[in-house]
């Protein structure tokens, strides 16, 4: 079972089938909350089951192993108390604070994606560096998206960088893989504006409408969002730079995107765009 | 010199005679481009020499050291071949690129700022994480700040990672250093409005004039602003939240105040917060 926990932490292309590891309390505290994910097996140390905190931890993973009875496959859910260097050896951090689990994500096909509003869906094109896939994910969550597409050419989701940085946002919210055409077909069914953030674009973030059924996509740190999502967009809209600096990165241009939706969808008396 | 140069980067508290080291042709562009900042010395490598790029920003570094003599002291500028392996150690690196740099950059007087329009500032009330203080810097420019301020227990502003995270932003502003206590004063007497970015407060950052004379503080990672700061602020602001996350980072959050204080400044016709 070791064996199997360190296979996963190595693999590549892990979210295919999707299992992958989760460590420390809090973003396990944030797996079992959420509908997205099932349990598999857990590693706990002795220590982090002497403390009151983890033993209720452990309490709770052992009622979403009994919950999942009902036909998500979590009985399958394991306890397994090792010793701190074995644990460690799992780990990807130094200090993986006592627990690391082996966890299922199903991921969600894109026409399965519920909508609890207006439509708003974060949009992925190649996105490389884990720290900004994981951050753009936890704005995505902050902003009230109702999913993150990945289009091919991003990273795993799944490292365990990537769901470190996203504190936790990527149990909160469902992901769905696809391509630029199927993504495209979709929005033209359900009706969906796909606007683009490309720093060549000459329209400020500020004069989109986001307000309406509106997918957001952010491009590859280097080159952008690529060729195909920018021809089939509907707006291509850029972050305005007032001062000397070049640019900012991709995480931080999401992260003023999709709040300027937040804005426009929560606190403009239902206005959207200014102009 | 090699000695001076990696004692310049380990020491600690580097910023009260604010000698740091600038590494790569990108921010050695920008500390020379920037009106804050002296080149002291300036160490490449022979393969940096041989090529064009490598040629022309060491032409443009010479012409540096001569303006230099008008009063800066530049005209300390050494031009210093070295081999590869020596290169490395200096820079905090694995891939310095061939050029590394000794740089003094004078801080800023608080009253020496100088303000291209209405008054935009930016305090930074210890922030712990070079990457998230050097994200700030870079949105300050970004979004068109006078300057930056730094409270006590933040961390130092001139280490190799703050200078890489600021992507050369920290050489287009100002730097001030201050005590809480000096700070309001100067609000106080230059009629500056503090607002402070808070997870406890009420007011949603869209209901906030940042229009006006303003300066924005964000806090410690962990702890939030400082009591000190707070109790002098005119406003507290927080990131509203929509879906379950708990919170956004401090360099997240600073990306969402300071933004909109570009698009209330920039994008909505002169009218300031709309509530």
């Amino acid at each position: 079972m070791i064996r199997e926990a360190l296979r996963i932490r190595e693999k590549r292309g892990k979210y295919r089938n999707a299992a992958f590891l989760v460590e420390g309390p809090h973003l396990m505290d944030m797996a079992i909350s959420s509908p997205y994910t099932g349990i598999k097996r857990v590693f706990f140390t002795e220590a982090f089951r002497g403390r009151e905190e983890g033993r209720q931890l452990l309490g709770r993973v052992a009622q979403k192993g009994d919950a999942g009875s009902s036909g998500r496959g979590e009985r399958e859910v394991f306890l397994l108390e090792i010793p701190e260097p074995l644990l460690s050896r799992i780990a990807g951090t130094e200090t993986p604070q006592g627990i690391v689990a082996i966890v299922s994500y199903p991921v969600t096909a894109l026409g399965d994606i519920a909508f609890r509003d207006v439509p708003f869906l974060v949009v992925c094109d190649g996105i490389q560096d884990p720290g900004n896939l994981g951050t753009i994910i936890r704005v995505a969550d902050a902003a009230g998206a109702d999913g993150v597409v990945i289009l091919p050419g991003s990273c795993d989701v799944f490292m365990p960088k990537t769901v470190r940085a996203t504190a936790g946002s990527l149990f909160s919210l469902p992901i769905a893989y696809s391509s630029p055409d199927a993504l495209a077909d979709y929005f033209e069914v359900s009706g969906i504006m796909l606007a683009v953030a490309d720093v060549r674009a000459e329209v400020p973030v500020y004069a989109f409408d986001f307000a309406r059924p509106v997918a957001v996509a952010f491009g590859n740190e280097a080159h952008g969002p690529g060729r195909e999502l920018r021809e089939r967009a509907k707006g291509l809209v850029k972050i305005p730079i007032i001062g000397k600096a070049e640019s900012l990165n991709v995480a931080m241009s999401a992260t003023v995107c999709l709040y300027e939706a937040v804005r426009q969808r929560w606190f403009s008396g239902g206005r959207g765009a200014e102009d």
